[in-house]
């Protein structure tokens, strides 16, 4: 709880929220308003999601994936001879923006051209891309990308899907051999796709090569599933209804040789399977690589969704009054307060703007990154690993960031926000799943932890979690230490922190330095990186079996990658502010306030792990206490320019009664 | 992160779940057995809510309610001479009971008979009874409780809509003076109300008197508004559809003098407003603590609510393998992993697990409480005035748990657990609201921080949150402490703390003993008390509003109140665990287990508090992280027992894939 600030107030801060908007932008400001500029005219799908029958809605949703594909705007990452925008970093920017809109429309548009088009592209090979792309591009053939089943979402690389090469006919005979084995939850299945890429298990010459995909067709001109091809509808789901979900069994669907997408691993002519890559645990991870960027657009799509409700919220928080306040003693109007006027109500919205500023920054810098492994601007096999690791931790903080921020923004509006007219419904409905889909949360975040353990040597890919812990008990934890980035990074500031040779940091001084922030959560991870490899070697020297030496380390593991994340995360935050000028207006001064109180109140919630390993005396824990408090005052009087800075277009807001007349 | 513990296993506990079910079943076992069996015959209403239209599903509801009614299942609390079971302890049972169902047939029930009947046989006398609670507790007159504003949700007090008496014609006229002042969300207003309870500022002869209650029709027996009332639907809401919640307007509508509730303030036939109560504020805050019903009622629902998703989450963790494990070391068949053998997986759900039980019976205490105030077995206002606080808090803590643990279990179970097939979705969308209605969960909070302040003091109920820092302004801080209950309770055992006068707690010993764990959680209680007295004290001598006071210590004022009510509810538990006999199986051992593991988290989640104020050292926190991972383990093997013992009815799990083939 924090004590009364006795410092004197900064003066109020003057955003220009047009400059702000143009920050956030970024690069890619023409694309996003270009895509702000068209979802107002289909923010009516808004209202259809909640009116319509099921399979009406998915019929509108449709419609209106088409007419964006109209536009080009779904299809920015594809080459320009396809019809495509040829950048990368601005297919990603669009769907970042599209998430405003309505989250079917989105996911469908992500299934389509991210996921299905996505894999022609990048495991597919000439042959492919002219085969489809063009049609993938222009919405005139829809299909899915068919890798999940019942049995097995997460361990996709004991995947049950066969499919056997049949040197006879020169095909590929794929079935579905148990009912388990059956792919579920596949978008665009249940009702669109006419084709599939599918998953499999590869079998040549009674030999097995792990998970390669194939193109698959599903359903006739007419729209009916192929002899040999079952489909289920997976009927409703908590949101995204507008998206048709599905079950696929295949009973020896036969396709030909060149369905194989063989950029990776191809089967020759005379039967022969063959690729570049030997082990097959890389060659399935390499192939699972080139799928990087939908977790980087889910990640957007998360970052979107809190921008949005965040806007409503502080605009509620801005509009309501609530109970008898000492403002009669002020002489002015009212007696009863503003909602946002409340220290509480502060205290759960402001960390959370920061925090979503903050997680915006990371994803440009991870957007950056994919643009240039895949334009090939670099192409290292290192570069490529450490954005697979980004990519997939990103992802986890920012979908669990989106779903904790609509339900504090819903229960900050109280039962206005319950409202199906208001956007909370659907946003927090539909974004349930993003912690789920594109890999569960943990089991990226066991990826993450999984890289900095073995430094993303090339074992890396080799590696399942048993390998890991043989791996890593292997070394000693010198070794992995002196491997990881983090390590030399913190070799320069370690005197800064208590505990580490000066005694600076043990009074409420330099608080809002960010060379403090990021001493603190490079400590954090350095610190739980090395206490990993400790127990993990001392569970393997104690005789203990590989597998229940990594259960009992697990929450360590995720912990160790989160925290990397976070560092991560902080100093693309601090990065963006340092490279702003000091002379335009106030928005360095602005966007430092809000970096200064994410790294703080994320400090602050750790703050027991810290006082534990000590890097944080209880004095110096209770003024961040404070300070994070006063930073949230000085949030107060700029909240409404820092969210209307996220350009959410008005009418997809939705929330006539919870943001005020200009609705 | 826990280091592994060297102890040696003990061994594994057996359970008895008909056993531990009788003992969470309690006094009223009868009657939730009863509602048990009965709500099977229901469980399609699971599935109608997915599939009808909204207004087909509301009626559908609406039958359901009455065939329910038909059983007397909905009216045990109601006295016998109206049909009603007599008995309010049982109410609650059956309330709770029947949150296992369809949450919009739950709702609609606590309508019906909790908040519109309730208030009829709360609020009114004589005449009121006669005329109504038959056709009431029958299901033949439907009615609404109208009291919350599109402006006024949690500040009732400041109500807008008007109730004027007319002495020429003995009669009132109810009005809404501007479109805030409409009521909303009032449930069964957008359909099947006849009547309404509305609550109105009285005026009578030219003078406010507060808010009162009055009975008013609203439609005819064709279900036509009458005339002077206008009634709009609220629409789509997140989830709870089959409840049809509106918002009504009054203009100049008429009901005789009789129509006002005048349980406790009356208007008499020559037009002179009486009441036993001089103090409006405390007059209306007394006919609001009648009411306190809804919220033992809510607050029983949100722990329901808790225990399907976690038998849903746990089954699903006993069929559901995931990854290589060590078990091939093991000569175990599968070469995949349970997920609930994951050291997270049991981190994710054992806690929540071991909490849900500590609110069980925390609400068992509660409501025994609740029936001994309501049924004239103690009679003091400072029982009522506990219970009110007990009841608010309790509230509080149970449906923010409710949101928790169905969104951690959601989480756990993957896609599969986002298919609305499956129970989460429903669960999900029904029981957002449960935070916010019969009383936002943070002003709830505020309300038992201000009892605790004042002590529940005569002066409590006058006193709004300005009223309140001025009193405890005026009093010692030391005052405030001596009057607290928690302070006599800390004073016996305040030397087994560390800082405390013995270094006994320093090490890892009697990690496990409760009266450690009772300790913790009452200095905290104590000690958060003092400082928010300290800090409104200090705020207001500095010269600062108190308005600005109160916002500034708002957070600590609710953190004081939490940790108040987390103190009663580990109350409950170890007092409960003490009652059982030692030699009844394992009973008490598992129930012990399950204490142990929630008091521990509960200090594990706030050590950083802890720490600050030297009452963990470092190494005992990490000592009890590593206990809370030990205590997990030693639940997993009877994980399954623990929810069995919940005794959901499987088809109301409506989880086929999730909890395996008997379902």
């Amino acid at each position: 709880m924090a004590e009364e600030s006795t410092a004197t107030a900064p003066p109020e801060l003057k955003v220009d929220v047009a400059a702000l908007t143009a920050l956030l932008d970024g690069k890619y400001a023409d694309v996003r308003r270009t895509v702000r500029e068209l979802l107002p005219s289909y923010a009516s799908v808004l209202e259809d999601a909640e009116t319509m029958p099921r399979e009406e809605f998915r019929e509108r949703v449709k419609e209106v994936v088409l007419e964006m594909a109209g536009t080009g705007a779904s299809a920015m990452g594809f080459p320009e001879e396809y019809g495509g925008g040829g950048d990368i970093g601005a297919s990603i920017a669009a769907f970042e923006s599209l998430a405003y809109g309505d989250l079917s429309v989105l996911v469908k548009v992500g299934v389509q051209f991210g996921l299905f088009g996505g894999a022609i592209l990048q495991l597919g090979t000439q042959r492919h891309h002219d085969a489809y792309l063009a049609d993938v591009v222009s919405g005139r053939l829809l299909g899915c990308f068919a890798m999940t089943e019942t049995g097995h979402g997460s361990n996709v690389q004991a995947l049950g899907t066969v499919a056997t090469y049949d040197p006879a006919t020169s095909e590929f005979v794929v079935t579905t051999p148990t009912h388990e084995a059956g792919k579920d939850y596949i978008g665009n299945a249940a009702r669109h796709a006419r084709v599939a890429v599918v998953f499999a298990q590869l079998e040549v010459a009674g030999e097995r090569h792990g998970v390669h995909a194939l193109v698959v067709p599903l359903r006739d001109e007419a729209g009916e599933p192929l002899p040999g091809v079952r489909i289920e509808d997976d009927g409703a789901k908590m949101g995204l209804n507008g998206v048709d979900n599905g079950r696929i069994w295949f009973d020896g669907v036969r396709v030909p040789r060149e369905a194989l997408l063989n950029r990776f691993a191809d089967v020759t002519e005379d039967g022969a399977y063959v690729s570049e890559i030997e082990s097959p645990g890389r060659r399935f991870f390499t192939m699972l690589g080139t799928l990087v960027q939908g977790r980087v657009s889910v990640g957007a799509a998360g970052v979107s969704a809190a921008k949005v409700a965040l806007t409503i919220a502080v605009r509620y928080g801005l509009l309501r009054r609530q109970f008898e306040t000492g403002a009669e003693h002020g002489g002015e109007e009212s007696g009863e307060q503003l909602l946002l006027d409340y220290g509480l109500h502060q205290r759960r919205l402001f960390p959370r703007l920061a925090r979503t500023y903050a997680l915006h920054f990371a994803q440009e810098v991870l957007a950056g990154e994919l643009h240039d492994v895949f334009s090939g601007v670099r192409t290292d096999e290192e570069t490529r690993r450490l954005l697979e690791s980004r990519a997939a931790g990103t992802k986890a903080l920012t979908t669990w960031h989106a779903t904790d921020v609509i339900q504090e923004c819903r229960e900050a509006c109280g039962g206005a926000g319950y409202l199906a007219v208001n956007r909370f419904a659907a946003l927090k409905a539909d974004t349930d799943v993003f912690t789920t889909f594109e890999g569960d949360n943990h089991v990226l975040l066991q990826l993450v932890g999984k890289g900095l353990l073995t430094d993303y040597a090339s074992e890396f890919s080799d590696l399942d979690q048993l390998g890991m812990v043989r791996f890593v008990a292997g070394l000693a934890v010198e070794t992995i230490l002196e491997r990881t980035r983090v390590h030399r990074l913190l070799e320069q500031i370690r005197d800064v922190l208590p505990g580490g040779g000066s005694d600076e940091w043990h009074t409420d001084s330099g608080l809002r330095d960010p060379n403090y922030h990021l001493a603190m959560y490079r400590f954090r991870e350095e610190h739980l990186i090395g206490g990993v490899a400790r127990r993990l070697k001392r569970g393997v020297d104690s005789g203990m079996n590989p597998g229940e030496v990594f259960s009992r380390v697990q929450d360590h593991v995720i912990a160790a990658a989160r925290a990397h994340v976070e560092r991560l995360v902080l100093e693309a935050f601090v990065a963006k502010v340092e490279s702003l000028p000091d002379d335009d207006g106030d928005l360095k001064l602005t966007l430092n306030l809000l970096c200064d109180l994410h790294a703080l109140s994320g400090i602050e919630a750790d703050r027991g792990w810290f006082i534990e390993h000590g890097r944080l005396t209880t004095q110096r824990s209770k003024a961040i206490t404070r300070e994070v408090a006063e930073l949230c005052r000085r949030v107060r009087p700029i909240a409404r320019e820092l969210v209307d800075a996220f350009a959410v277009p008005t009418s997809l807001l939705r929330a006539p009664a919870l943001i005020g007349d200009d609705a």
